[in-house]
């Protein structure tokens, strides 16, 4: 798995307008009703992150989520991150059928 | 709720000798032996997060949880804090019977 150039990031980061790229990972911050509501998101991503061996940085207070992607072995941005980066949009925000 | 003094804080924490309290707050960091671990014991935490109407500021990286404790609208740390860093403990390390 290697590390993207910031010129990949950022053309693959125009389908994640949510997300944005610094400090060599790229970062989204979600609001929900309350903290149940938050968890429960919460808890769907992280079968995601096992299913997919790969797991976030990631930061709650009350409704308020806030995560960051990168992969270590790596040091970087790969496209592992944007694999995790789709699956959380298909949870917090799933698109209409 | 009222906001505990330095002194009250420091007392109580002779029985939380996994925490410790610094900038307004009190902070602890549990190590677990994977994420699938350490996850399940927030979803435990969460319950009791919710039972107590007490939420933390907390930090999952893979196997690793920091939480920190503190009562916004007391500016500070209050007994409510105390009860939920006790409870979290009972989690993470319950004791023998």
């Amino acid at each position: 798995m290697s590390k993207l150039s910031e010129q990949d990031i950022e053309k693959k980061l125009l389908r994640l307008p949510d997300w944005e790229y610094f400090d060599n990972a790229i970062h989204s911050e979600f609001e929900f009703e309350n903290f149940k509501d938050c968890f429960s998101a919460m808890s769907r991503i992280a079968f995601e992150c096992e299913a997919l061996d790969h797991h976030p940085n990631w930061t709650n207070v009350y409704n308020v989520l806030t995560i960051s992607l990168s992969t270590h072995s790596a040091n970087g941005v790969t496209k592992k991150d944007f694999e995790l980066a789709r699956a959380i949009e298909q949870i917090v925000e799933p698109e209409e059928d």
